[in-house]
């Protein structure tokens, strides 16, 4: 098999998805054991999911609460436990330059386009079939 | 229940540790699709695991391969998959203090005392059953 070789430059871990039945019992852990500071929670309609942010040096932990049963947070919850999601990474570049990149060069997606994530931000995930099993996210980085 | 209140000062995210059966198997995916530098391997003979580390910003991921089928990264693997293991942060004091400083307020622990972890670095493991479930590791910030 030849080696697939990507140009996409990722810069930093932009932040790292943690499932939670429920943000409010899970930030006294967050915020009195590891110090951090919760700055926003939002609701994304999009993917069924609440989510608090926390900022630790330069990357983020991001909450994820299911607001229904057909979340696949609430299917991960279910079938795996709370704990950690996905990780994302931030691309220097566009993110639908990166996702061609991929499609081009045989890396697997779950996203086709990408499409509006918490923030603001422009996001697209990858397939873990081709990520070694972890749930990968590409972020566009924060302008 | 009254809150947990840690005085112990988390600076960042020192690594992310993902277990793989295998270290080359895994490695052209972190190194030329997501373009990471794998910098060293060495192997933790008190854990039986060899690892490989790549720095991506200010964190690092660890690639976790167990040496022997009794290693925790062996039963991780067998009844999880490959993915996302733990978690390690840099604490800006000693491990020693923030150890006995999650045991003197109720912060359960697995490890009693500071243990030497890869790259030589102090580390001791927290108890998922206190950290939201996630497995989390405290780790000396390298001077």
């Amino acid at each position: 098999m030849l080696a697939i070789v990507l140009d996409m430059k990722i810069s930093r871990i932009e932040h790292l998805g943690i499932a939670v039945p429920s943000i409010e019992e899970a930030l006294p852990y967050y915020e009195n054991v590891l110090g951090f500071t919760c700055y926003n929670i939002e609701t994304v309609e999009e993917q069924k999911v609440r989510t608090a942010f926390l900022k630790v040096g330069e990357t983020k932990i991001e909450l994820l609460e299911p607001t229904s049963s057909e979340s696949t947070i609430a299917k991960f919850l279910e079938t795996r436990g709370q704990g950690i999601h996905h990780i994302a990474y931030a691309v220097e570049d566009d993110v639908k330059e990166a996702l061609a990149e991929c499609e081009e060069k045989g890396v697997r997606t779950i996203d086709k386009a990408p499409r509006g994530g918490a923030e603001g931000l422009s996001i697209a995930f990858l397939h873990p079939k081709s990520t070694q099993g972890v749930l990968t996210e590409l972020c566009e980085e924060k302008k």
